[in-house]
């Protein structure tokens, strides 16, 4: 087995033996996704064989469909912990706030982070930081083989999510020949893509496809057809018996469309409007339009709420503010 | 780089001998999926690259969204190629009827066949088979990287869409350790998992997000829930101006329901009933449920033809025959 970190993984080795003997918080981000959950599950579970005292705290719960990867570990949000003699790793995290106030008050000077954000600004003591890793999974598992350090199967399982999970299931360009060698020795370690592929993928609510079925049949086109919108009326979640969490994802399928540069999600809620907006290309700087209605985000993603608004008023609005930011960008690209 | 396929590598190479001055007809098999095409044209480069002259053939045309792997070769349907002085290899076809009347009568003795189905009957003279392997493109893949073969990056991405598609994108429990050290050899040598994603999943035409909006709205949940089957009656291609190609990866959905162990697609069309069959666990046999109907596959994946068939008075055969065999499954787990 070749060395995936070489930077890195000397250096682990270090901050290892200086958590020797210590207590330890494992801390992840706010709305946490797979790979947030998969890296505190992975870095505690190694912990914990190594015979340290462990504990993973989040602003937010574990999402149903993670849970399968939480196992014996103890999993609390901040007011369940009372204990003021843990060492903290932040994982995930691109800064001190993503962790939420509460826990960054607890831990004002995190002892160590690992994280792959571009954004990351090193707000840890021992900082394990790599923008061009597709997951916070990819560098945990690089680092805990390189060092020969503790990987069962359920810490493979862990990782094996984390690594899906932040790279779309393998699609985004972070996918490198180092995230298919992981996941390789993460399969001779125990991991399953075909639980995990049920898990996360194969346990939808028969409700959520006909969520999905009213949004498809809801899409409009607009300008030119080089935007596509779906729109959730007030009441639909109650008919289908979904939640909001439940349109994850669904806006994807209007920015799917060959010849459309940007898809929308409306939903109609009784306390106002929710927007989420997908670009193909960057250019088109999503998180500008988001602005506007009081939102933000990055440029290919990004979302708004607008407190009392209705479906019929604000759609034309939505509509003009993209077709203005398209005529913004094809006017700079002439 | 470790040997992906120790005993049929070095046979491969004798193969490869054989076929030295030789004209090549590289043929797919009916409806081609991106395990077809891919292990075509990546076969074909090869051949091409070690200077034979190669034509591909199936009996349909290569699908829209997997043109982008086609590049300079040739693909034909059977009626338009004319010459008799090719030798044959099929690829991913599990018998000698899959790749259609036309091509079975033109080859009535195929010199190789590559191929990953259960059901494979080895009908050619020199068999690659490898039901452990989770596609053509895998076994290929090995094969070609074994014996340093020519493997260009068009040739990488075309094994990797052949491996991508075939796994459910890396999902399906086919995929081991070794699906994903190909994979990584695959993008050393130039695949783009990136371009695969945005060809396959970010083309989609409006008329197939309508499709699949019409499939949503006619599941049937059958067998106490445990089955859930989408009807698309007859018309529905004219009426969302698709093509049955279209239907690809739609009866997923409704494998995807919690608590749902075997999903299933009838369509009907002029010429009878086409029908996919998709399991959770590979304990339904589905291939044996499909043979009923004279159809075959894989144990979690199958499909049949019925001529002349008829929506209303097929539905309930299939529902007998799936109620049959979830009885015999759970007798054998008692």
């Amino acid at each position: 087995m070749e060395t995936f970190y070489p930077e890195f993984s000397p250096r682990f080795a270090g901050f290892m033996a200086q958590l020797r003997g210590r207590k330890i918080a494992v801390v992840g981000h706010a709305r946490p996704d797979g790979d947030c959950i998969g890296s505190q599950v992975a870095l505690a579970r190694m912990l914990r064989a190594r015979g340290h005292e462990v504990v993973c705290l989040n602003p937010d719960p574990v999402p149903r469909r993670l849970e399968f990867l939480v196992g014996g570990l103890t999993f609390l949000r901040p007011a369940g912990f009372a204990a003021d003699d843990h060492v903290a790793v932040f994982v995930d995290c691109a800064d001190h706030d993503r962790a939420g106030q509460a826990l960054k008050a607890r831990f004002p000077a995190p002892f160590g982070a690992i994280d792959h954000h571009l954004s990351h600004d090193g707000f840890a003591r021992h900082n394990f930081v790599d923008p061009a890793s597709a997951a916070t999974a990819e560098i945990l598992a690089g680092m805990l083989f390189d060092n020969g350090l503790p990987v069962d199967a359920a810490t493979a399982q862990a990782l094996y999510v984390g690594i899906l999970t932040d790279t779309g299931q393998f699609r985004f360009n972070s996918t490198s020949r180092r995230t298919f060698l992981l996941a390789a020795e993460l399969l001779a370690r125990g991991a399953s893509p075909a639980e995990a592929g049920y898990e996360l993928y194969e346990r939808e609510t028969a409700g959520k496809l006909q969520l999905l079925q009213r949004f498809l049949a809801s899409l409009r086109r607009e300008c030119g057809g080089r935007v596509c919108i779906g729109l959730l009326p007030d009441g639909v979640f109650a008919d289908t018996g979904t939640l909001p969490e439940d349109t994850e994802g669904m806006v994807d399928y209007a920015r799917a469309i060959d010849g459309v540069d940007i898809g929308a999600l409306i939903e109609e809620r009784p306390e106002g409007i929710k927007g989420s907006l997908r670009a193909k290309d960057p250019a088109y700087r999503l998180d500008l339009v988001a602005g506007q209605f009081g939102g933000g985000g990055h440029a290919c993603a990004a979302g708004f709420n607008v407190k009392g608004g209705k479906l019929d008023s604000f759609y034309p609005r939505l509509v003009a503010a993209l077709e203005k930011q398209i005529r913004t960008v094809d006017a700079g690209r002439r």
